[in-house]
C-alpha cells in the first residue's frame, strides 16, 4: 500500500478536543463561522469570514452536505446524526479525549450521547482549576480544600478519566517554579476574600501542579497543558514551553508524562524539549483547522527535532463535525508531505511512525 | 484574467514608507548600497554587497537605466524624474503614505514635490515622539507641554495627516501598559533636567500613548508601532508586539484602529494578534526589499491565522525609487504564491482578498 | 562546473566541532546513537532511534562501511582509521576547530593524534569557564584567580589557540551586562565558599567575559558563545542571543570579532544581529548533524538577512565521524536549494559566497 493510502486509512485518536453540540441549536452558519477562529464572539464576523479557516470549514460542509442545494442549513436530528457520522467515519476517527473545561452553548455533555453522535468512542479529561474552583465554594479553609480537590483527583482514574489538564497558561503563564505550603495558604485566603471563584493566583496554580504531579504518577495518567495559541484571553507571551523547565526537569524525570498542547508558535521549542525531556509529549493541535495554510509547514517544524514517539494527533475542535474533519483532513496532508520528503528511512519504518503519531503514541500516553 | 496578471495589475497603497532624495545628491551608488541594509553607516560596505538585498536593488537599478551602460551614475534632474516614474508607475504605486519622522541626507520634504517626483499620491503620517520633543523645547513645564502635544495631535486630520507612528519600540519597547498622571509629572521633570531632548522615559511614552489614544480614535486615524525588525538602535528584545496585549486589550477593543509595522521575527505573532483583536492590522514590510529572499516564506506565515482584511503591503523604503520598486516585486511574487496554493477558496474570492491586502483594507484604516 | 558541483567540491573548515573517541571504545551502536541526539544518557534509547537523526547517522555509517554485512560493528584501529579518512575525505574537510572543553568517554585528547586519525588539520578553542574553574582550584583570591586567568588567555594565541569560547548560555543566560569590579569579588568569595568548582554566578562570568574582550581583541582572536539549542542543561529561554544587545554594542563596534553558535531556534534573530553589528558571525550548527530534515529551511531562515560574509559551515559534531559527515552532506544540500533559488546574483557571485561560507569566512574569523 502506498504511503498515501497507508495515512489515508490510519484510525485517530483525536487526544485533544471539546464538547459537539445539539442539532437544535440556531443559527448553524453563524455558530460555524464563530468557531473557525479563536476570536470572541464581540470580533467581527465579517474579519472572521475574511479567514482561510472558514472557506475550510465550508469546503467540510460541502462535502459532507446533507442538502447540498443548502449545506449550511440546520439539520434534524437524524440528518445530524447521520451527517456527523459520516465526517467521524471518512477520517476514521476511532476514540475521541474530551477536555471537560471548555462548554460551548447547546452542548452535547453527555458522553455516551456523543458517542452515539459520532460513532466513535469518548473518554474524558479531568480539568484541574475548575476543579479547584469547584472546591472553594464547597470548603471552608485551606486543608479542606486541599483534601477535597486531592482525593477527587486521585479517584479520577477511578472515575473514568484517561489524563488532566491544566490551563495555567490562561491564568498567569508557563513559568511553574515550586513554592511553600505557607506561601499558598496566604494565596488561598487571599482568594476566598476575592469577588470571583475564578483561580489566578500564580502561587496557588504552581502549588497545586507541583502538589498533584504525585498524585498523577500514581495513577500513571498524564497532565496536558495548554501552550502557546489561544484566544485574546490568554497571555501568549507567558505561554513559552521553554517557561516549564524547571518543572519538566522535576517531573517528567520522574516518570510523570507530560502533554504541551497546540504550542503555535512555539512548536519548536516544544519540539526540542520532547527530544531531550523523557517522558514529554506534544501536538500541534487548533492550528490544524484554524490555520489551514499552516498546517504542513508547522507538522514539519514541529518534527525538526522530536523524536516521532513523541508527537500526537488532535484536533482541538468543537462545536460541529466540520472543525475535526478540517483538522484531520489538512493533518493528514502535511503527514503525507513530511514522509514523502524524509530521507534514509525505509518505508516500514515510517509506516510506524505514522501509526504511532495517528493513534499509537495516544494509546500508550493514556493508557487506553 | 489570470491570477498572476490580475496580481501585477493591482494598484498599491504604500502605507508605510519614507523620503526619497534629490537627484543632485552624490555618490548615488553608495547611498543604494547604504540603504539596502538596516545597519549604520559605520557598517563594513563589504559586508552590506554581500548580501542578497543589494544585488536586488542593483536589479532594479537596471532594469529601469537611463543609462544601461552606466545604470548607477547621478542623473540629472529631469532623468531623475523619469526614472522614478518608470519605476512607481511599472509597479502601480497609487499612494505614498509618507512616515515624516525619518530624514536622510539631501531629502525631498515637500510632500507636493514627492508627488510630482513620483507621480504618485502622497499623504503624511504624524510622528508622535518627535512632536512631544518639540514641545519639550517650546514649553515650561508638564502642563504646557501635554497641552501642546494634544493640541496639535487633535488638529492632525484637520492638517492633512492620515495616521500617526510611534516608536516606543526604539525607546525601550512594546510593554505599554497604564502609568499615573503624578509618574508621568516625575518623568517630565527628569527629562527636563537631562541632557538630551531624546525621549526615552518608557513611564512618559506610556503616558503619551494611553492618553492620545482618544485624541486619535476622535478623529478616526490609526496609531502605527514600530514592531521588530529595525536597526541596531532598536532592542528587538523588547519589540515583541505580544508585549502589547494590554494596550491593545484597552484601546482596540473600545476601536483604536493599531497598525504593527514590519514585525519580522515576530509576523507569526502579529498575524495572530490580528486574528483576535478588532482593529489590529500588520504589515510585513521592510523584510520585503531588505530580505528578498525571505518575502514569500515571511508573508505565507504572517497569513497562517490573519484574516486579509488585516494585513497590507508597505514596503518601508526610502531614499531611492529601486527600493519602494524591489519591495513591490518580491511582494507580489509572494502574493502569487500564496494564492497559487490557497485550497478551497474560489478564484473571484480570492481577487477580492488581493485588492484588499494590495489597497482596500488601507484605505479604510487611513480614510483615504 | 555547475553549481551543485562546485558545492560538493568545496573543503569544508568545521569551526565549531569536539573530540573523536576511540577505535576501542565499546558497544558502537549504542554510542553512535546517543550522539545522534543532545538528550542526556538517561533518555529512552527507543525514543532516540524513533528520531530522524539516528537514521541519518545509519546512513552515513552503511555508505562508508568498512564491512557491509555489518556496518555498525565496532573497528580494530587501522580500519577505523581508514574509515575515518574516508569520510572527512569524502566531504572535504579540510580543518576542524575543536571545542577542547567537551570530553566524550574514551576520547581521542591528543590534537596531533586527531590529525592523524581524520587527515585533517586540527586548531583548538580556548574554553573560557573551564579555565577559569581550574584557576579557582589554584589560587587563593581574587587578584590572583584572575592574574591567572587572564595571563592564561593572553598567552593563548602564542599556545596555540585560534579563538575563545563561552558557555555563559549554559550557566545562566546571555544578558552579557556589564558589573563593578566589587561585584565581581563579592560573587568570587561566595564560589570559593560553594561546595562545587562549578561556574555558575552570572556576575563573575560577565565580569570575566568584559574584561577578557580587550585580551582577546589585542590577540585579534574571536570569542565563540553557545547560543539556542543545546541539551536539558541548558535554560533556552534565556538563550536567546537579541539578550546579547549591549554587548555586542560594545565589543563588535570596538573590533572584537563574536562568533555565535547553533542558535536555532534563534537564527533568524542570529541573522539579524549579523546584518547590523560588525563584526558578528554566526553558524547554525548542531542542527545540521541533529534535525536533518530541517536543515535547509534553517539555512534558507538564516540567511534571510545576514551578509554571506558573516555565515559559517560547522557541525557541533564528536565521537564518531558519521556525525560530521552527516552534517556536511546535509549542509551541502541545504547550500544547493538556497543558491538554485537565489534571483539576480550572478553565478560568479554565488561562487564566491559558497567559499566563503564553506572556508574562507572562516579562515579570516580565526585567522587560519
Amino acid at each position: 500500500m502506498s504511503l498515501q493510502d497507508f495515512i489515508d486509512d490510519q484510525p485517530l485518536i483525536d487526544h485533544h478536543c471539546h464538547f459537539l453540540i445539539r442539532s437544535t441549536a440556531e443559527n448553524r452558519e453563524k455558530r460555524l463561522a464563530q468557531v473557525s477562529t479563536e476570536a470572541d464572539n464581540d470580533y467581527p464576523l465579517e474579519d472572521t469570514k475574511n479567514r482561510a479557516a472558514w472557506w475550510g470549514f465550508q469546503h467540510e460542509a460541502n462535502k459532507f452536505a446533507v442538502d447540498s442545494t443548502d449545506p449550511l442549513r440546520n439539520m434534524a436530528p437524524d440528518e445530524y446524526r447521520a451527517y456527523n457520522h459520516k465526517i467521524f467515519a471518512h477520517y476514521h476517527f476511532e476514540t475521541l479525549l474530551i477536555d471537560t473545561g471548555f462548554i460551548p452553548a447547546d452542548p452535547v455533555l453527555d458522553l455516551d450521547e456523543t458517542a452515539d453522535l459520532t460513532g466513535t468512542t469518548i473518554r474524558p479529561i479531568f480539568r484541574i482549576e475548575t476543579t479547584a474552583e469547584k472546591w472553594l465554594q464547597k470548603t471552608a479553609n485551606f486543608e479542606e480544600w486541599w483534601q477535597g480537590l486531592q482525593t477527587e483527583a486521585a479517584q479520577a482514574k477511578a472515575n473514568g478519566y484517561v489524563g488532566f489538564k491544566s490551563i495555567a497558561a490562561y491564568r498567569f503563564g508557563l513559568n511553574l517554579t515550586e513554592v511553600s505550603k505557607a506561601g499558598a495558604q496566604k494565596a488561598f485566603t487571599e482568594w476566598q476574600k476575592a469577588n470571583s471563584t475564578r483561580l489566578v493566583s500564580p502561587v496557588l496554580i504552581k502549588y497545586i501542579l507541583w502538589n498533584l504531579a504525585p498524585v498523577l504518577l500514581k495513577q500513571g495518567l498524564p497532565l496536558q497543558f495548554h501552550v502557546g495559541y489561544g484566544d485574546a484571553d490568554t497571555d501568549m507571551y507567558q505561554g513559552n514551553p521553554l517557561l516549564m523547565r524547571v518543572f519538566l526537569e522535576k517531573w517528567c524525570k520522574q516518570g510523570l508524562k507530560v502533554v504541551l498542547l497546540h504550542c503555535y508558535p512555539y512548536h519548536r521549542e516544544a519540539g526540542y524539549l520532547a527530544s531531550v525531556f523523557p517522558n514529554l509529549y506534544f501536538d500541534t493541535s487548533l492550528i490544524d483547522p484554524l490555520g489551514p495554510t499552516a498546517v504542513t509547514k508547522v507538522l514539519n517544524e514541529a518534527l525538526e527535532l522530536a523524536p516521532y514517539s513523541r508527537y500526537l494527533f488532535a484536533s482541538d475542535a468543537s462545536t460541529y463535525p466540520e472543525m475535526y474533519g478540517l483538522a484531520a483532513l489538512k493533518f493528514k496532508e502535511a503527514l503525507k508531505d513530511h514522509f514523502a520528503r524524509l530521507d534514509f528511512v525505509p518505508e516500514l519504518q515510517k509506516k510506524e511512525w505514522i501509526k504511532m503519531i495517528c493513534h499509537e503514541n495516544a494509546r500508550k500516553v493514556y493508557g487506553l
